[in-house]
């Protein structure tokens, strides 16, 4: 089952087939550093078990066959936190500046109400990533918290990262 | 090796035949399901994967060979996060109000500094745990973030939880 989310895409759920996809656009960002905590030099394997591993559901978004990014929602916590759920995003450098930020955490918005979560919560927000940040603000977000200097840039340093949280 | 680290108390590293000491007092906290993340229902075997799995450095306080408390220090994130730790404490029923949370943030501030970690990041303080928020705050660390209703109390039902920091 999929759903048209977007004239330009489709939001539907990943399957083991699509490890590839997934892959080719973690690798560049994890590479780069910025703006997820993995370590740059993280394996295939070991990037795809921190996306898709665990009690992760995993989505992907599509444009004539060509992946253009991927999300996974999962609890943040679990027991007495687990009506809140924590999401990841990333998109393909090619597909960047349409939309598909936007239209993925629409999804996932939608997915965690169906799921019966009552708030969505992003741990780790690097400072520097202004474009995801101003995507976060304009969907309700909240910066609730800001971890001094948590981030280690290979590009800027020491640098802060928010904690972002909405009710659904 | 271990460490005199008040007249009370002897904090030293954990080894798998401390697992049922360690066990003793997760239980109960684990059960009551007032502070910690966790299914009330946790098995024995994830109880102690959860606190002494993973990358967790594992310590245990001890007075006349009983155990008093257990806390575990890990990195907080990978990567360009992993500058940042996280500890869990846990103190026994039988041991509270001595200053043994106190002593055993003390021994962990100390293993983190000489870990090289420049900050110390508690990710969900319950905002009803006020015993170890006030310990927490008597030893530097500021609230730096609110998850609004982030914890479903047993006792309270949702109620917020802190995110805690304090560089080292």
């Amino acid at each position: 089952m999929s759903w048209l989310q977007a004239p330009f895409s489709v939001i539907r759920p990943a399957h083991d087939a699509d490890d590839d996809a997934i892959w080719a656009i973690l690798e560049p960002v994890f590479r780069e550093g910025e703006t997820y905590c993995v370590a740059r030099d993280i394996s295939r394997d070991a990037a795809l078990e921190y996306w898709t591993g665990g009690s992760h559901e995993v989505f992907l978004a599509e444009k004539n066959g060509i992946c253009q990014g991927s999300y996974f929602i999962c609890p943040n916590q679990e027991g007495g936190g687990s009506h809140v759920c924590n999401c990841g995003f990333v998109t393909a450098a090619a597909a960047r500046g349409k939309g598909v930020a936007r239209a993925m955490l629409g999804h996932a918005m939608t997915t965690a109400r169906n799921s019966g979560y009552r708030a969505m919560q992003f741990n780790f927000v690097v400072s520097t990533n202004t474009r995801a940040i101003a995507i976060w603000q304009g969907q309700g977000f909240a910066t609730v918290g800001r971890l001094a200097g948590a981030f280690n840039s290979p590009r800027h340093g020491f640098v802060d990262a928010f904690i972002m949280y909405r009710t659904l």
